[in-house]
């Protein structure tokens, strides 16, 4: 199989996921990986891989496309340069509303200048789940879908945290309390410059914590606490035409950034199969996911 | 809301759940039933509404689309003149594989020549159970997929083996085994035609059966059995990347033709919204199956 030249940007959690991700695929190869402090001929290596760290993405030809694995309040202007530039970019955008669909208009907008297509908030939620909430809807236009997360750390809840005044290191945990509602369980080491309690007040009226019900607890070492393991569970009790009672779920225990990085995958290469623009994950066809013929996938799995 | 006008072609259960989907949409009007018995100025009524039935969808003007509640058999050669004349399809076509294949091809020719939109297999399983099943591989690139289905009984199954010779009425129910596989309990009322022995012999070498353990009990009255209820499970055990452990569950139970018919409504929304041609259900964006604006789709749900 031909294989697609992708770089990532960013190296944490996600950065590190998506990696796995694309070289466990037959028809992807990691160009580069780009880190704003990479040194002249660094590697990053991986288990049984490795590819060059560059500080640009322009440092690396032929790049068809760029999997951003950046802080979310960092993506756009990022992005916007790289589309402009015709290289297709993926994000796993992690804010709903109003806020997501800017970001997708914005993308929109410098996807078409450059040629290139933009994926955007293409992480299991938003992401997958989007997906999965539309088939419900489809299936039971009328009723009420609940989304419970965790248990489990929410890594852009965690990095939230860390940037509050004060902080060392933190963690974020979400606990489901129930049909749609959830505790915010955060572990937070300081940095001694500010009493617990001022850090304590500022992650609670964060944007992040500031709609759910949110503990703060101090601790002598936040990676003690630390594990990817998340997962979810989206309920829906509808009617389907005048009939009721019609009820469907779906469960998840995942890796977390192993999950996003494979997201983030598979919704670049369904955009890559879209005329340019933008798209969020449930505005792709779900079989354009998955590698091989829609020939193949079709007779395998539909 | 504008109203997009449709037939539905066809009065049997799925027929019925469909015309309920209809006329419970914000965006559809149920313009006519077809049906080969129909006599002049006949409606066929159903709660708190009418539509006219016809024996031909050409006495109905202005019509965008065909909701073809045929038995799978049936469907292609119907839906080819149609396609041909302009009018879009939709149907749920039940086999997997080559067949499905053949057909969405045979499908997608007639539909690009009349300007219009096939989307085929839209029920649940083919349908939204394999857009579940493209979303689980995209999640977990490496592992194994069971599918579970029931206890409930199988249309497209009770079909098949009331057009077995001998057979009065027949119901088969699905009942799960376990991690991909099932048990077919057949109840048969026979007309005295032919002996028991024969008729099961029949239904047990028919392509729908032969593939399972099937059980074929004689019964005064099958309908004393009719139960419209049914479910399946999905599970996947994958990796994504090289992390193991990821997991993921499918779960739905509904009544079945009330399900399927918003299947088929639902897909044929978002068959409208794609260029000519056919599609499966997992060839189509999940966002384009709801009704209202993307932007409205996107902020509320994505």
């Amino acid at each position: 199989m031909e294989k697609t030249r992708v770089a990532i940007v960013g190296w944490g959690n996600v950065g590190r996921g998506t990696a796995e991700a694309v070289v466990s695929s037959p028809d992807f190869e990691l160009a580069a990986v780009v880190r704003r402090n990479a040194e002249p001929a660094q590697q990053v290596v991986g288990h049984g891989w490795s590819a060059p760290a560059v500080t640009s993405l322009a440092d690396t030809p032929d790049v068809v496309a760029a999997l951003v694995c950046l802080p979310t309040r960092l993506t756009e202007a990022y992005e916007i340069d790289v589309l402009r530039s015709g290289v297709s970019v993926v994000d796993s955008f992690d804010i709903h509303g109003e806020a997501l669909w800017a970001h997708r208009q914005a993308l929109d907008a410098a996807a078409r200048e450059g040629g290139a297509v933009a994926v955007t908030a293409a992480g299991w939620d938003p992401g997958t789940d989007s997906m999965v909430r539309c088939i419900m809807e489809a299936l039971a236009p009328r009723g009420v879908t609940y989304t419970d997360f965790g248990p489990g750390m929410s890594m852009g809840h965690s990095v939230a945290a860390r940037s509050v005044k004060g902080v060392a290191d933190a963690l974020s945990f979400t606990l489901p309390t129930g049909f749609g509602t959830h505790r915010r369980q955060v572990y937070v080491q300081l940095d001694g410059s500010r009493p617990f309690e001022a850090v304590a007040a500022d992650i609670k009226s964060d944007p992040y914590f500031a709609h759910d019900d949110t503990h703060v607890t101090q601790v002598e070492s936040a990676v003690d606490h630390h594990d990817t393991g998340h997962g979810v569970s989206l309920k829906r009790f509808g009617a389907a035409g005048t009939t009721g009672n019609q009820q469907m779920e779906w469960t998840m225990r995942v890796v977390n950034p192993a999950a996003t990085g494979c997201c983030m995958l598979s919704a670049l290469r369904a955009g890559l199969r879209q005329e340019p623009g933008a798209y969020t994950m449930a505005e792709l066809p779900p079989a354009h996911m998955l590698p091989g013929s829609l020939e193949s996938i079709v007779k395998r799995i539909v």
